[in-house]
């Protein structure tokens, strides 16, 4: 099969596995649900089809493998998700696993052998929709699993899925970029250089309830205003750091009555960077900037941090192969970091990383208008199938 | 009884009511309730004990009456509302029916005669609890009940305690403040200019909802950073215009989970002024401003005026009376809007108005931690009394 072919199957493959859920109507697809356990089976005949040796591990992650006639040699891990967000679009995931099914089987119909094994992996469970702890899927097999992630499943077997890390030389990934930026540079892949760190915090600012109607302004202590100059402080500082993203999602205002003065506030705040320092560096000034609002205004502020995670570094090697891979193919390279997590974040514990992003329709995921086209996967599967020639020519 | 005893019996009573509740265990009472009915017993006999003739209209007002010499007089009526708000606290229009009370004893026992007679009224629906139509009491009294309002209530009978506007020489009210600026000022007793009228809008801001780790913030049609802008828009022009208030009570974020850009908010609106040209100006000008934010941030606004009462201006002889009976009794003469809406609105369609305020600690009202000093309660009494001597030797 040509890659035109080869990209329409892809095309037909994401809509037949978005027609695998766990609720009817929607496209929802859990860890170790039903659902999953048909969506691995499909996969797996794809995976048998393209010639790869099929099974799945303990933690109900989907591996497709093709032996090297080198036998001591490590191997390439490629792949992505199988599992899905509630009310999911097609490709946030499974893009990743048949681009990868679709790069092998061209270089196998075109007999390439090669220096390292490759396996083609499907993880069971990014998202954390099942048990609100991402990963378990791609933490199980690099064997980072913490105790309190144990606790609360029930599937404990999952810690057999573990991988050792001197079986691998890499693991390389293609995903939906779930953001605007290739769109708007009208472009259909991009390299990405990092998954950029996270901090999320929650912000409540407490003042006093009071009758709209009867408290002068001046004797007001009014949450909802302070809360309101936080985030547009938020707003300015992300905007004044290129790179930086800064994010007020959520807001509840107490006692939230149209004739009441808001006598309490609480926020989320969502930081993220590739840059650690960065990050940081933010998340301490937009405290400072928090504690002065609420002693001009008379308000108590509360800063807990809910969450914090590192920057994951692309590995340079790899992430500059792909740049050449796109350059080859005669587009421009654009490198970018991602904003959102990915199973290339837990498998960095176990070897380099690197991810080519695939441009999406208005930036949606999370959502059934989750688009792609099939040109972009055309080049997706392109890039990679070179991506894999390339490295071997380097081993 | 001297004004020391009225006082000390005023608060007695104030508690004694507080007791009768339709809720164990918090005070709700509300139209036509089982609690209301128990209210209007032991209050008409206070009112007896006054040397009041008392009776029950048909929209379940109190009515106390002392008849004039004078056969063919003006009635001055006095009084406030014995309904509550949920979880109420014991003050809030109580006070103003046990303090009418309380003067009338006074005089009575004085042997005073007037050239009218005098009505004390406790209103049987000043909060609008029971159907969400507030004034039920004093509009059904006043003759203003809308077709609406009937449609909504069981009680049509209510439209028979209609009075006639040629009965009144006017209305004086004493209430608990429900603000602040009493204690601020370190008085007992405030003289009301007006009842302020009040817009409340529902304001929404739509933009595009996205991923927060990957929508870079000049690509961003955030909803909340347009709101934030607009609620401290809000707070800027009524601290610049003395007298006008302006609060946003309550906001929803929409998708509203921390690691999503918010798409859509809905906020609520209240502007208030004793002076219709001055509020119904802020309104526009805080129409424009939201336009302007929205265009600036690529965000649509819909702008809804969910209703609007015009402010009712206090009489200004009975008004001045007050003051003058405040000042005689060495204080300070403190002349306030009044924010909150009060019977007196509802009574300005049938005789001039007037009300007097009493301080309230902490400017806390609609609270079972409502609180009000005896001693403040005793110059209510003295006030109300003063007044209504100087009114007889004007008339």
């Amino acid at each position: 099969m040509g890659v035109l072919d080869l990209s329409r199957q892809l095309m037909r493959r994401c809509d037949e596995l978005g027609r695998i859920t766990d609720e009817p109507g929607r496209l929802t697809r859990t860890f170790a649900s039903p659902a999953m356990r048909r969506a691995n089976e499909l996969v797996g005949s794809w995976m048998r089809n393209a010639g790869l040796e099929v099974c799945e591990d303990a933690a109900f992650n989907l591996l497709g493998r093709w032996n090297s006639h080198q036998r001591n040699s490590k191997t390439l891990l490629l792949g992505s998700h199988l599992d899905t967000v509630r009310d999911a679009g097609r490709y946030d995931g499974p893009l990743g696993v048949v681009t990868a099914i679709a790069a092998v089987k061209l270089l196998r119909e075109r007999g390439v052998t090669l220096p390292f094994h490759v396996e083609v992996v499907g993880f069971s469970d990014e998202e954390g929709v099942r048990y609100q702890t991402a990963y378990l899927g791609s933490r199980a097999f690099a064997g980072t699993l913490s105790a309190t992630d144990l606790a609360r499943i029930e599937e404990k077997q999952i810690v057999k899925a573990r991988r050792r890390a001197s079986e691998f030389l890499g693991y390389a990934e293609v995903h939906l970029e779930q953001g605007p930026v290739l769109e708007k540079k009208n472009l259909p892949v991009g390299v990405v250089t990092a998954i950029a760190g996270q901090s999320r915090l929650r912000v409540s600012f407490s003042g006093l309830a009071g009758h709209a109607g009867t408290v002068p302004m001046a004797m007001r202590r009014d949450a909802l205003t302070g809360a309101a100059e936080f985030i547009l402080a938020v707003e300015a500082l992300a905007k004044s750091k290129a790179g930086l993203v800064a994010t007020v999602g959520k807001i509840e205002a107490l006692p939230g009555a149209s004739n009441v003065i808001c006598g309490g506030v609480m926020l989320t705040l969502d930081v993220r960077d590739q840059h650690d320092g960065r990050r940081l560096a933010a998340v301490k000034s937009l405290r400072a900037k928090a504690t002065t609002i609420a002693r001009k205004r008379g308000l108590k502020v509360k800063w807990e941090l809910v969450q914090q995670t590192g920057a994951v570094q692309c590995d340079k090697m790899m992430a500059g192969i792909f740049s050449r891979c796109v350059a080859a193919g005669g587009l421009p390279v654009l490198k970018l970091p991602s904003g959102a997590g990915h199973d290339g974040a837990a498998i960095s514990a176990l070897c380099p990383v690197a991810m080519l992003f695939v441009r999406c329709k208005g930036g949606i995921s999370h959502n059934p208008a989750e688009s792609v086209k099939g040109a972009d996967a055309g080049v997706a599967i392109e890039v990679l199938a070179d991506f894999i020639l390339r490295l071997a020519r380097q081993s």
